[in-house]
């Protein structure tokens, strides 16, 4: 498959159903929906959304299915992006090189357009006039698996354990491990089975998926603790170094730079060994695990 | 009925089900459980949980089937709560007597445990080892109810707008009522909808606890209004006259106090006109309409 054509293509189809999903900016208030929609339209790699409508289609499901969700899973981690920025927590100018949401739309409403965007994702998840000939009971699953894995035993629980832990002195692994499964790998993993069940996999098919999720998930942030080393303020659009200048906990930081790129290959093996029997169905999922680890921003 | 005694009940049921619901303290991250507890068990009314469940015993349905959704209105009016007081919106140190939570927990800990609830709340609303036995595209119609009323074009709105002509020199009674309907309204409404479907109301019957909702929610922001010109300090918890010191947009601010009460009477009657179809099975939403136009706290 050519995965540059494919990837700009669902990116492309993301976009366009964000801007049809999230209200216009013209709609009272504006100052919020402007707020969100700046957030929302910086320049993400979607990389949730693109995981949940390949993993719809790797178990057999048509991506119209997932669409939908893929954008709530969006707008849920651009919240989560415009809250972590916010000066009370990690007080970032820049994301993606260019400024924060606070930066331009002040505190007060950066903190609003992150809650108005976690709302907004659940009521497109249970919207009755989108997606309405999936079954009630799986568009609830959804939802739950949704919650679950951003909620405080997911994402919210490893924002809470990442910023506990910078700058102390002494870094575990067990730690690390708490805060990336936790604060990337749960929405990853969240995004992987939602799409496939609204592609309506069976028992089997789920736990390969879920499988798939928790080790492509971490094998993503690692792959992040490592670009914060190698990659360029350029190239990452933030500062590089940044992580060890705040003494944040990452797996370079407890295991070294070379376990940890072995750490992230050991996930990646994991993350294929899942896909097997889905066979070349499950393409699209192997080069998107490729694409993660192999990035440069 | 002995309204005292049957709200005193509720509060004890609606508590002890939200005890029930929310993470438990001791789970990690014990931080954000001990915050998200503590502004919880802050000494709250209750008043949306005590309605959710009045509105479903109105139609017809029994309450045990609007409890984990009432606990989860109390999460999202919570979240909203620790959200208005940080420092960038509101920045107020004191909440029915007792320190806000970024005062004890800090400001990061305090915009996560507002991320958490609101996260929390659609969990409980998506479990499906909680309320298995109501309809899946019933408990998607509530969730689907309670964020629309939860979002940009409900509570999230009504506090941007509130922010937004908090000291503008000219109010207007259009702005305030936006304000309102928005800011507190949508979620009341949202209560008393959520345990009507709950509950198993026909299309008349919603329609009509609408009516309630709507005409309850405006007669309860208005009744607020007045009760910060008239309360003193110590009986609303907070400081008396603050609404006035800051130009927030009020009721009696724009139509002077005397009108400001002719309202809220004219929105009671309304309430209550909508309840006439119910006969005495409404004396609970009566007396609770009653109660919250006359409370002095």
């Amino acid at each position: 498959m050519d995965f540059t054509a494919y990837l700009k293509e669902r990116i492309a189809l993301v976009d366009q159903a964000l801007d049809q999903y999230l209200p216009a900016e013209e709609k009272r208030p504006q100052s919020i929906h402007t707020a969100m929609r700046y957030s929302i339209f910086a320049g993400g790699k979607r990389v949730r959304p693109v995981l949940m409508l390949a993993a719809c289609e790797t178990v057999g499901g048509k991506l119209e299915a997932a669409l939908p969700a893929a954008c709530a899973m969006e707008m849920i981690h651009t919240y989560s992006l415009i809250h972590d920025d916010l000066p009370a927590m990690d007080d970032d100018d820049f994301r993606r090189g260019r400024p924060t949401n606070h930066k331009v739309f002040g505190e007060a409403i950066a903190i609003l357009a992150g809650d108005g965007l976690l709302t907004e994702a659940f009521k497109l998840l249970s919207d009755p006039r989108i997606n309405g000939d999936i079954p009630a009971a799986t568009r609830l699953a959804v939802i739950s698996e949704i919650a679950t894995c951003a909620g405080t035993f997911g994402m919210v629980g490893g924002q809470v354990v990442d910023m506990e832990s910078e700058g102390k002195p002494e870094m575990d692994l067990p730690t690390v491990q708490y805060i990336h499964t936790h604060k990337t790998g749960a929405l990853i993993k969240a995004a992987v089975v939602a799409g496939a069940l609204l592609g309506g996999a069976d028992e089997q098919g789920l736990a390969a998926i879920r499988r798939y999720g928790e080790a492509a998930g971490l094998a993503f942030q690692i792959a992040d603790d490592i670009l914060d080393i190698e990659g360029t303020t350029e190239e990452i659009g933030k500062d590089a170094g940044s992580d060890e200048a705040r003494g944040k906990a990452t797996y370079p930081a407890v295991m070294g730079l070379a376990a940890a790129k072995q750490e992230a290959q050991a996930m990646m093996d994991d993350a294929f060994a899942a896909l097997v029997p889905f066979g070349g169905a499950a393409d699209p999922l192997r080069n998107i695990a490729r694409y993660i680890v192999e990035r440069k921003n």
